[in-house]
């Protein structure tokens, strides 16, 4: 259990876009970090290496952006909606990919499993995000 | 809910000094990473900054040192038991560090309170992977 | 000096968008990774830390942001054109933010004026890359 | 070029350890983190990929620590010399491992000759500081 809720409660300025869809993109953000981590660890013991090195690479990236993500969303008394929303967008892509990989080896590779499972959650939790209406607002404004 | 215990039991190497204690730690250092970067944030908006400088310093180094340990861990398939001990030591006293100076503030500042809390809860795991056996033997051929 | 375009040169796929302005970015990032991390590191210890709080706040994220993209960028071999499209996007912003606040300490503080330096060096870099072709391409088929 | 030098040089609290040595060490440990990300990302695409499982988790784990150890000695201000002690020891290890195998594909893999260059520096640069008569001191208290 985090007490990721708890703390973003605790802060003095409070959080935009709903403190509760928040704390759930941190978690999921966390959760996909360790998961992306433990996936390309795994992958690359495997005795089809060759076959994993696209989920290899799409695993690496999506635990380091992922890692960014939740760092940014952990501080929000004084962050930039506009790098929040592209950081976001950056995410959800490199989610989708990364579990769309993960997905074609989950029959033969368990980790692949449970890792799409968790990307997929991640991205859920992104685009909720996204859909809030701050955010739609921004959209509007930037073009994208 | 995280899904760390389910990637390690994945792995086709297993997981020294014992899945359970691994993933618990991986756990704990995720939750002390968002704990200790979410507090930085709130102190520096807090009305006495100027009170809170060494707890932003240590919260900053507490976040960036579990960051790694919960990576380092996460890969254990070909991972070097004295890389890991030595960042093990680390975190433990990194943690210990930041979860006294938050005690001194938790009365007034509730991020505080919690983020004593994760450090403590953090310092905990770290220091139960220390005690494994496995881990007891290095410490005695490396003298530390 | 770095051995940043040697690596990339060595990269038996090539290096989309041109090696020699993705080894530029690269190394701007990095600059600015360390220049932020120490600005945020001695403002907090400055009599003025109540006037640096933004300065912090935004040098703590440019870090972050900058390291990641450093990190995107030196995987070149199986990387997404639109992932790296967004992240530059964001680090273009987070740069411009933080040397803009940074400029406003400069004259009394010169962590700060050398921070606005790498700062608008690092953005510079990364909108040189947005500016190539391929990218070009991206940004009117994604809207931005 | 980095500015990492005239960054320490503008610390209100000044560097112990020798602030010539800890830029070195930060523009060491900055370039060695860009080397192994490179350096695994073309391992990946190698054709001898099988081969190459060692070299990339040992790049992987590198770079993760390489870059910690880069931001800690980036903040000196408020620092603390036992938590950097240990995690100079960590770096000095995974330097020596992973420029150890890079070697053993150097003949073959140009990235891996300049990979393993990068670690041989960064593990000196690293040395050097451990050197310094303050960590003599803390090693003789410790026993290591």
């Amino acid at each position: 259990m985090t007490n990721t809720r708890e703390m973003l409660d605790a802060s003095p300025t409070g959080v935009p876009l709903g403190v509760a869809e928040v704390a759930a993109a941190i978690d999921a953000c966390s959760n996909c970090v360790q998961s992306c981590t433990s996936c390309a660890d795994a992958d690359l013991v495997e005795p089809d290496v060759t076959e994993m090195r696209a989920c290899i690479a799409l695993c690496l990236d999506c635990a380091d952006v992922c890692d960014l993500v939740a760092r940014i969303l952990s501080r929000p008394a004084q962050s930039d909606h506009l790098v929040v929303h592209r950081l976001l967008k950056a995410c959800v892509r490199e989610c989708t990919l990364c579990a769309e990989e993960c997905a074609r080896h989950a029959e033969h590779h368990r980790h692949c499993a449970i890792c799409a499972k968790a990307c997929r959650a991640c991205e859920a939790a992104c685009k909720a995000l996204l859909d809030a209406e701050a955010f739609e607002q921004l959209e509007k404004l930037a073009g994208g």
